[in-house]
């Protein structure tokens, strides 16, 4: 399903020219994933690799791999902070699908489908344990402090969640602190690792940290319009603000839908009507742009270079990304 | 439901002693615990105090605590590391009542029967956040070192025991790898992180580790002797035994209860007959003991104290008790 949301932009951003500024440093992070992976228990790497090797972006820790150039750090701890940057993500994803009840996961079947809710949540388990001896390997107690708050953080974004998923109750705001913590929690330790290796100033490292914070609320704010055919049986932005600019009836409508947790097509088609007639898709897209222009001006206090560019044009990307 | 094993010990071991000796250091961690468990989501704290204080003997935290002590550690930093191991603890706990689907835990009903899966497995990954910030605040490297390996280690174990649980081939080799890996490497890195945190020598660190080692694997033997009521549908040692000294017929019983899982109350009057007439409880614990000697023998070279003979009866009390 599509959605036509109008863009402002003039030919399609991509994050191409990050990923080429990072290949070489990319190459080694897969290496390391690869091997970390790795186990006598077979069920390990294939459970992990089903999900890792399933095309996502890697956005997370390309991100560290960048800041920790953009910032001038010239180590090699770089690489296994990214790595276990994408393995805190991966074991978020999987211990989601168990929570979510998920079925599918980037367009395949979820792990929990194929190898039980068991496995979900002990391999994810197994991957932050391998992500936290990474990290110790690095033995930079400020980037180990930086992640292991996170991972803090990212656990209670999402038992806050649990209470705000079926609430019509929730506000912006309320719903804004769900997504700091669940989604842009981690942007942000990703992004501030890089210059604290770097042993860079404070105000570098917040610039950094601000700037991953502000992605990550624009990206997941993207998401949850991207998501509007889910968005009428969970609570996200698009719903909270059709939920609010709507009448009496509709909001019964929303609240029927949230407390059954799933929608029949019908309800999907009429939550879709609702949805466009208040123009919360656009609106919420909207939203993102704000907080990808943070993002950009996050940024401002660094030199121009080719990395910065590329920065700059992963925030447009994105906003205005498809998928 | 109490079974009758010939103990050799004169007058009941118990762990009062050990008890008595870190109990001001104690203190100090449950207060950690308290507020460490701490959030301005509610739900969490409810979670996890209704594990945390539902009456556990918290031996993990006191080993850590009595073997800080017996190495002559003066900082504070094990008070953190305590509260971070028991943390480990209770959120392996809380994720395996989702793998294994638990009604109850410690008498009462288990965590995810009030307030759901969803909640269990992310208060669990709160609680290894909080546990993996409290280490990088005592910022000792060798400990994290210890405690984040661990932490991966009890995760592959849990994943291997995944495979072993209903599958009658496991040896007792192989059962035992699953309870060095999922049990016992918590013991052994809450008493290793005593002497690292005190930079002792690797002989004094390596004793403590191995009395921790031996010391968790008794204690998991004697688990599954006390739970023989529970292992007529999972595979642990009595059952390794039962199978292996049995005839055909009585093997094709146990194929039949583990594959299905769950045992009737016919099954386990059968799982205890068997049980009894090959002995397998009674030899459980005999081994137990074994691994308990060899956790005596590995304080032998520390002079006599009253910490070491209250971590002498600690074993005696782990093979002796009754729950």
């Amino acid at each position: 399903m599509a959605v036509v949301v109008p863009f402002e932009s003039r030919s399609p951003a991509t994050i191409d020219r990050l990923n080429d500024l990072v290949a070489a440093d990319m190459e080694r992070v897969n290496t390391t994933i690869l091997s970390r992976t790795g186990s006598q228990v077979a069920m390990i790497p294939e459970v992990a690799n089903h999900l890792i090797s399933s095309g996502g972006k890697r956005l997370r820790p390309i991100l560290t791999l960048a800041m920790a150039r953009l910032t001038g750090y010239s180590g090699g701890g770089h690489v296994k902070l990214a790595a276990a940057v994408e393995f805190m993500h991966t074991a978020t994803l999987l211990h989601d699908d168990v929570v979510d009840e998920s079925e599918m996961r980037r367009g395949k079947l979820a792990a929990r489908m194929l190898w039980g809710n068991e496995a979900s949540v002990l391999v994810g388990d197994f991957l932050l344990g391998q992500a936290f001896k990474m990290m110790v390997e690095v033995a930079s107690l400020k980037a180990l402090e930086i992640l292991s708050s996170a991972a803090a953080v990212i656990a209670e974004g999402e038992v806050m969640q649990l209470g705000a998923a079926k609430n019509t109750a929730t506000t912006e705001d309320d719903y804004l602190a769900v997504i700091r913590a669940k989604t842009a929690e981690l942007f942000a330790a990703a992004c501030e690792v890089g210059p604290a290796l770097a042993a860079r100033p404070k105000d570098e490292q917040s610039a950094c940290r601000s700037f991953g914070m502000n992605l990550g609320i624009a990206f997941q704010l993207v998401d949850d319009a991207l998501d509007y055919g889910g968005t009428a049986a969970k609570l996200t932005l698009p719903v909270v603000l059709a939920f609010r600019r709507g009448g009496e009836s509709e909001r019964a409508f929303w609240r029927r839908t949230l407390e059954e947790g799933e929608a029949t097509d019908a309800d999907l088609e009429h939550a879709i009507s609702l949805m466009t007639r208040h123009r919360a898709l656009e609106d919420t897209v909207k939203r993102a742009r704000h907080y990808g222009a943070i993002a950009t001006d996050a940024l401002a206090l660094f030199p121009a270079s080719p990395m910065k560019e590329a920065l700059e044009e992963t925030v447009e990307f994105c906003i205005c990304r498809s998928n």
